[in-house]
């Protein structure tokens, strides 16, 4: 019987024949050997095979090597998709450093703050948000260089970087071989849109984005011959993973910059699209147009929707114009999805629709990659299965994030207990599947987008005049939410709702700023706390009409409390 | 910038959370979960659902524990394809043992060897093999105790081992977590069929199996509808890791114990199967009676085809019947397929059967998972891709074995150079996908299974009389090559075929023992080495009527050198 100390040396002195790192880097290697004359990416009018798309991530790896970047060195992007941008993750990491993917929805001082904090060397940016750029590079301590990406319905004159093309085009496309020597690597430092505060730099792995892109690839039923649109922004969690989900089949990316229906619908023809990614609002805008215009797939759609339950008006809009909808829950703190509403056909097919959407609204179970969620209460007990005992979803495993970068303090609370807490909370039903009850109590998700109430809280906390402001979710139609806010002004001090959104807009990102502004007193807990849920369900009322919605609910009570 | 050292000490800090053992042991968990009244597991008039297959797996887990076995003992198996072979795959690893799953086709002598080789402290059989574990049970060192699964067509009274229901009936099926902390611990022990020599323990990890079974459903496109038809015995490779991957999307394992063509057309339908696995021959002998009983398939099979190319006439055949062939290549090292012949729709689906057949035959390029394979020559350089260089197979990465069970030397000899050595001459195609060119000169695939020609010919050596012996393979349209035997006699001393192919049945499997026996002198090179080239290129010529088949063509040249 060999010993537990012979088998250990046995494994050491084997592990260069029989493990490699776990990198998606792979995926462009196998793709390229494989399907090099197959269409890799489409761009607008650009197409690129494989092998082309392999050589441009070689040409920008290699350029951004001669400029310096060593490894584990950052390099950041905002851009909308576009094929540039699906290079730059790769060629990114070709050369060794780590992506710094930013959403462009960002505030300007959230941008600086990304920057500054990953400690980027470079800049990959598009030319649209090439004034962005210019307010902040003051600001930017770290950045040695910028590339510009062109926005093609711009004009792109007198560049702030070195132009993309130009830089690719100055640059040897001689393939270089993966640098990844431990699949625990930094990968990517993906940001938060700083729901609690500032932005934090979620650590993606090479280990966790390959894992997760397997995940993907397998509740996603995609290969070869499959077609991904670009509908979900690239920059979040990398899409999902399927900036390399997508690459490690072979399958065809299809780019798309904006969510404009009239497009899609021409490019699912097109490129024959087979799969998408998005919140509930970019299906329901392409299913409106469709609807509208008499329209209907001719192959499925299959459909991951993220960052809201779908309600049964989506599934059937969905459903009318032949799409396949799954539910898929994650954060960027988990790669992006990190569970899938996993849907039993022979049993719910045949459902009625409201029974099939209330199944579908159900965050559900892990991917078949396999790692570890549940449901806990404060002392980190799981919750009976009961469809009713609320906890906290919190995760474990090859899934989530290696830490916030730089950020020690936030880390450990997050991953207290050897879980990353969610900060959602949530149900879960006897069958296993987990459902959300309810958003930690400061996150709206409108858009698809998620804003921290307490960041608007503080803004509006500025306004001249204003004693006390809460800054809560309100159900909607279009977006999912909306961000509403109720102010309680000083005595004698008028303002009105128009003021308070123009003062938010000049100081926050579009999705951040309230769509609604109500006035009255805010309701707090003996404690000091803002009862959120007081406001939350009253909204919720009023909508079910509970309470006629002509009646002003706060007046009266904030003279019971005034 | 945080320094690599304080960067380690983040992997080291966090890794608890962001971490967790790849293991297939991981999809039993999440099917049970997500699919626990879904069909897992058809065997003859038994089915069982997700939940009553894992709790037989615990039962039978808990029962080895109590029955001592302890993390990392082996405990092996040798059955027919059945719902019991597939539980024991999984209860043995969940009670932290290893399973070593013996070919049921090795010679007793064999059997005895692997057993005693890996240190098994049980054995799990299947009744029909009692006869064989009696013949050996004498030689066997390590057993402590058998454990009998009944044969459905048999009288099974008097069991040898302990009946493997009553087993699991006395056990508890209280669940059990993974006990996985190392996915580089063994999973499996999987001997070959000593092709060269003594058979050999490939040892498997639970993350190799895991990546492989990953690999295997991106390939076959496998997802929670389809159903797997168990084709291919399951001690292959723990079924190329079919055994892990159809549990980890929820599929549906349809057990076969033979291969009768009635029976899997019966199973075909009555279970919409959608994928199995085999030697060429299993196709050909469901095409055949297909073909004759006018059948044909409602959906298309996909069917991964392994131990040889296809030929145009399998492919026809298969097509015919409404079968979607693909050639996979791998060896036990390798936990089944390596490599794929990833086809191009685009291109290929259009082309003529001939050009069709003339890519599917080839042995193509690594998985999506991603794995080294290059074909070199003796310095270990690269062959140039120009379609006619030969070189050998060289494998490296996560879906090798880990090394030969407790075999340091052969180990270091089939590593050589940091990749592992397959034995197989390839050509790489301008395209890169490889082309096996020949077997490395002693191997025979016969029916899907490994001879080794050195072996027969040490048992013909013993033979009275016999000076010389080669064995090749002859190509055969029914079993892809058959063994034959070419022996020189003592001058003077007659033999007979029947003699000697009785001779070798009296001392090897079945499948080992020549099927032709020629007499006349072995030719051999300067250095006394057997021309074993001449020989084959002779059965092919013969074969393409180059040499008339009624002239005996070593007669002459056993003259011309005697």
């Amino acid at each position: 019987m060999l010993s537990e100390k012979e088998l250990a040396w046995v494994k050491e002195r084997y592990s260069s024949v029989y493990l490699n790192p776990l990198t998606p880097l792979s995926f462009l290697k196998r793709s390229e050997l494989v399907f090099p004359k197959k269409t890799a990416v489409i761009y607008r009018d650009r197409s690129f095979t494989w092998k082309a798309f392999a050589n441009r991530v070689y040409s920008l790896a290699n350029g951004l090597k001669n400029k310096g970047i060593q490894k584990h060195e950052r390099v950041a992007m905002i851009s909308r998709n576009n094929n540039a941008l699906l290079e730059s993750f790769y060629g990114i990491s070709m050369a060794g450093g780590v992506s710094v993917p930013l959403n462009y929805r960002l505030s300007d001082k959230d941008v600086a703050y990304a920057l500054n904090h990953s400690e980027s060397k470079a800049l990959i940016f598009e030319h649209i948000y090439a004034e962005t750029i210019k307010g902040i590079q003051k600001d930017l301590r770290t950045l040695e260089f910028f590339i510009e990406i062109d926005s093609p319905e711009e004009n792109n004159g007198a560049p702030l970087g070195i132009p993309y093309e130009a830089f690719l085009n100055k640059s040897s496309s001689q393939p270089l071989d993966i640098p990844v020597m431990d699949e625990n690597d930094m990968l990517s430092i993906v940001y938060t849109s700083g729901t609690t505060g500032l932005p934090k730099g979620c650590v993606h792995t090479h280990r966790g984005a390959y894992l997760n892109a397997m995940g993907e690839l397998l509740a996603a039923r995609m290969h070869a011959e499959s077609a991904y649109l670009w509908t979900l922004p690239m920059f979040h969690c990398q899409g999902w993973c399927f900036v390399w989900g997508v690459t490690a089949v072979g399958a065809k990316h299809v780019c798309l910059d904006a969510v404009r229906a009239e497009q899609i619908c021409q490019l699912m023809t097109q490129e024959k699209v087979t799969h998408m990614c998005g919140a509930p609002i970019v299906y329901t805008t392409i299913a409106d147009y469709m609807e509208k215009n008499g329209l209907h797939f001719e192959n499925t759609i299959r459909g991951f929707m993220g960052g809201a339950a779908p309600s049964p008006v989506n599934i059937q809009k969905a459903e009318n114009i032949g799409m396949d909808i799954h539910q898929v829950y994650g954060l960027t703190e988990v790669y992006g999805p990190h569970t899938l509403c996993e849907w039993h056909s022979e049993d719910w097919d045949d459902l009625p629709l409201a029974k099939r959407a209330q199944l579908k609204a159900r965050q559900g179970v892990p991917y078949a990659t396999y790692t570890l969620v549940k449901v806990v209460d404060e002392d980190m007990n799981e919750v009976p299965w009961d469809g009713q005992t609320p906890g906290e979803i919190v995760m474990k495993g090859n899934n989530v994030m290696q830490w916030y970068f730089n950020e020690y303090d936030k880390t450990d609370e997050a991953f207290r207990g050897g879980w990353f807490h969610s900060g959602d909370a949530a149900i879960v039903h006897p069958d296993g599947y987990i459902e959300i009850t309810d958003r930690l109590k400061d996150i709206i998700v409108t858009g698809g987008e998620n804003v921290s109430s307490v960041e608007v809280e503080n803004i509006i906390a500025e306004f001249p005049g204003v004693v006390d402001v809460a800054v809560i979710s309100k159900p909607d139609e279009k977006w999912g939410e909306i961000v509403k806010a109720v102010v309680h002004m000083e005595a004698g001090i008028e303002a009105t709702a128009e003021a308070i959104i123009k003062w938010c807009r000049e100081r926050l990102a579009g999705f951040k700023t309230p769509k609604e502004v109500e006035f009255g007193v805010v309701p707090r807990s003996a404690t000091g706390k803002i009862q959120k849920h007081v406001l939350k369900q009253r909204e919720k009322d009023l909508l079910a009409g509970v309470r006629p919605l002509t009646s002003p609910p706060l007046a009266g009570e904030a003279r019971g409390r005034g």
